[in-house]
């Protein structure tokens, strides 16, 4: 399957061990990263690290987001997919990259505790992407290069077509790419120019002075887009919406998106969107469950004649959930996870969806670690998929523990140019905050958090 | 909200310790219960036990059925979520069955690693059904007999309607449930002569001449209706069938019905299955992925002409997913799982869903433990919610490991009569049988299981 020689490692390494590491930061104690329906979380990843034989040392670092509690869950399931794949050698793993993403989820009694989702396929998206960070770096390439350097055959045999015939065939996809060809190079140009991602931000995300005072400083360093998040308080939020508008105008190309992260039921989330409809939001978020298909499409029915487009994704499941949300026009926006998306493999089968469906993809990156991976798969989006320059969360809190962080230059992403994945995170900080016994964990500044560990809130 | 004074317990207890326990029964060396897409479980219970400070050592047990690997992910879910639970009064908790449920599902760290789906919905299954099982055993009754003593207003009170009124209103509810208070005197009377609840067989899944002695049987025994899993080979699922009809023949009462497990995508159960409409079944459970609303809604579209209905929900995660297989006539068979559902209160949403939209409820009960829960729910449902007969999977095997085993008498399952919700297991079974230190786990006999622990098929 392989045929694009630039990305055939030329050293034969074996996995040699498989560990998993929990993550925590203690975000709770500031309220970062806090909306309507997680009031309190701390930001953490569950890490997946695959070591080899490689004589340079080479190791693989995948990691799934979550927000504390359960972070060990995760790490626990890490453990069981990964042992999957220790003593095989990464080239036996890439040859066939569909195959093996089958293989690892196709394990049938641990299949049985998804399927395909939850806390199973969090871990799965760890140790997926911990491949492709392994791949990456034994080619010399940053991860989403490695696609870009991919044949249309190459990509589409990345996918599990299981479950998406009845949507998108493997030779329509074929097709697709194969008419992407045409500018790609070009695009690949631009890429490394760091001119294929533009960001936009969710910092404004807090109470009234902090949400001003970040869109002002937000708005000066280039920014168009702006995300709230609303759902609380409707007389707060058309307060917040008002001082909102004040600083951004309505005339002057500034879009005001807006997230309810779930809180709503479907009659809710019409009825609470008409309300705000004056103040023009581009695009309501998250406005109900992210299982319901059909309440999505109602609520982007309804909110067709205000203007108002519906987002959603960043807690699909997986490939199936994306193929009904795109092919019945339940969505105008395509917010992939990273890692809650059987990683890299299952990212790939969802943006041929979105492109099939006409839908731009706005990944989710509201965590620690997901802005590192969401770079290379808006990045793969623009060069191999769309060609088209979709938008990307960028939120400005804990990228000063990875080695390679991401960074924003006027307004666009910098596209990542070091061989890897981009989520490895310095060894000091996975000492300090790993959990429970990492330093930070045992000091005093960590005892509320640790007094509240069982619960928190009463009934 | 507690009106019904025979469901208040006398005594008021508090939970004092909260542990998990990890039970697996080696079905994968004799194959039992598998399928196309389970070749070969371990059935499992990940158990959660409530210790209260009761004198008389009341305990409440709740289990949440998977096959093998993974069950110790769930089980540490399980201590996570019953954690939260630790310390409370019973009475507390059943004074507000809605929002104690609510409570335990809305912890939003914990709520990110599914959400309501996977590993942290299964082990929130075993911790609900564990406070159903004390609260039963509290007052001394059987559970469904709990509920059956209900109003309607504090059953609709057990439910958490977030996400639910598109579908259906709690006002709605009541209105139905105070309909269905005609004859629920009769029904109940029904229900403790043992004839509220008929059972069906799943045992002829096995090879050809295993499956018609099984079916012959049965049939002996007084069954009328059968399944055979389907989905394998086309040939030979054509030859099984055509033996399946020579025993049970086409015009005398016989119902035949086929599963499939998941293992096609929509247009594949399509074709299939119309070349397996000359052999009249009845229905096809799980033609495509659990996930796929729209998937299902296009086959059942596509076979109505061959007179074939469509069935699925063992492996639907939550009542949203359940909300829009109803509402929009994707399923004409509902197919509740005890423990995939969160528990008891869930499952109660489910039947108002079902009742609501007219599709009889046909629970999931091929597992270790189904049996012994599902038989309190298809008397729930038949004494206070849709007042009609649905039929019961009945699988034979491991109910030996049971206190209170289900039993079968003349093709309708014996209703319980003891307190509780019947999953308590014998303490030697689960002694011998826990993973990985109970003496089973050690003995020689379980080397091969041993020996493939880590994989269970090559690449």
């Amino acid at each position: 399957m392989l045929t694009t020689a630039s990305n055939i490692p030329s050293e034969v390494v074996t996995i040699t061990s498989a560990i998993s590491r929990d993550i925590r930061f203690p975000t709770s104690l500031t309220k970062d990263g806090s909306d309507a329906m997680n009031e309190s979380g701390d930001y953490s990843s569950a890490y997946c690290i695959l070591s080899t034989n490689s004589s340079s040392g080479l190791q693989g670092h995948g990691m799934t987001f979550t927000i504390g509690r359960g972070n060990d869950i995760v790490c626990r399931a890490i453990e069981a997919v990964a042992a999957r794949i220790v003593g095989r050698t990464l080239q036996e793993l890439i040859q066939d990259m569909g195959k093996t993403w089958r293989y690892l989820v196709a394990d049938s009694q641990l299949r049985w505790i998804g399927p395909e989702k939850g806390v199973i396929h969090l871990a799965l998206g760890a140790v997926v992407n911990a491949v492709w960070d392994l791949w990456a770096k034994s080619v010399g390439k940053p991860v989403w290069r490695v696609v870009a350097d991919m044949t249309p055959g190459e990509f589409v045999g990345c996918v599990d077509w299981r479950y998406l015939e009845d949507a998108i065939t493997r030779e329509e996809a074929v097709q697709m790419l194969q008419e992407m060809e045409v500018g790609k190079r070009e695009r690949v140009k631009e890429a490394e120019g760091s001119r294929a991602v533009p960001a936009y931000t969710t910092s404004a995300g807090y109470g009234e002075d902090k949400m001003k005072a970040l869109l002002e400083e937000t708005l000066a360093e280039g920014y168009k887009h702006f995300k709230l998040k609303v759902g609380g308080n409707l007389e707060q939020d058309m307060h917040r919406l008002s001082i909102a508008r004040e600083v951004l105008g309505y005339d002057n190309g500034n879009v005001l998106m807006v997230d309810a992260n779930q809180v709503w039921s479907v009659p809710e989330a019409i009825d609470y969107m008409k309300k705000l409809a004056k103040f023009k939001p581009w695009f309501i978020e998250e406005p109900t469950s992210p299982d319901d298909i059909l309440g999505h499409k109602a609520i982007r029915e309804a909110l067709k004649e205000d203007g108002i487009e519906v987002a959603t994704g960043e807690m699909c499941q997986n490939r199936v959930i994306f193929k009904q949300l795109l092919s019945s026009g339940a969505i105008g926006i395509c917010q992939i996870d990273a890692c809650r998306l059987g990683g890299v493999n299952e990212v790939m089968a969802v943006l041929l969806l979105a492109k099939k469906f006409g839908v731009p993809v706005v990944p989710h990156s509201g965590g620690v670690g997901l802005p590192e991976y969401t770079q290379h798969l808006s990045t793969i989006d623009y060069v191999c998929v769309s060609g088209k320059k979709s938008l990307l969360e960028f939120v400005d809190h804990l990228h000063e523990h990875f080695i390679h962080p991401s960074v924003i230059k006027d307004g666009y992403y910098t596209t990542p140019t070091e061989p890897g994945y981009s989520v490895q995170m310095k060894e000091a900080s996975m000492d300090e905050f790993e959990f429970p016994g990492g330093a930070f964990w045992q000091s005093e500044t960590a005892r509320p958090i640790r007094d509240h560990l069982k619960t928190d809130r009463p009934i």
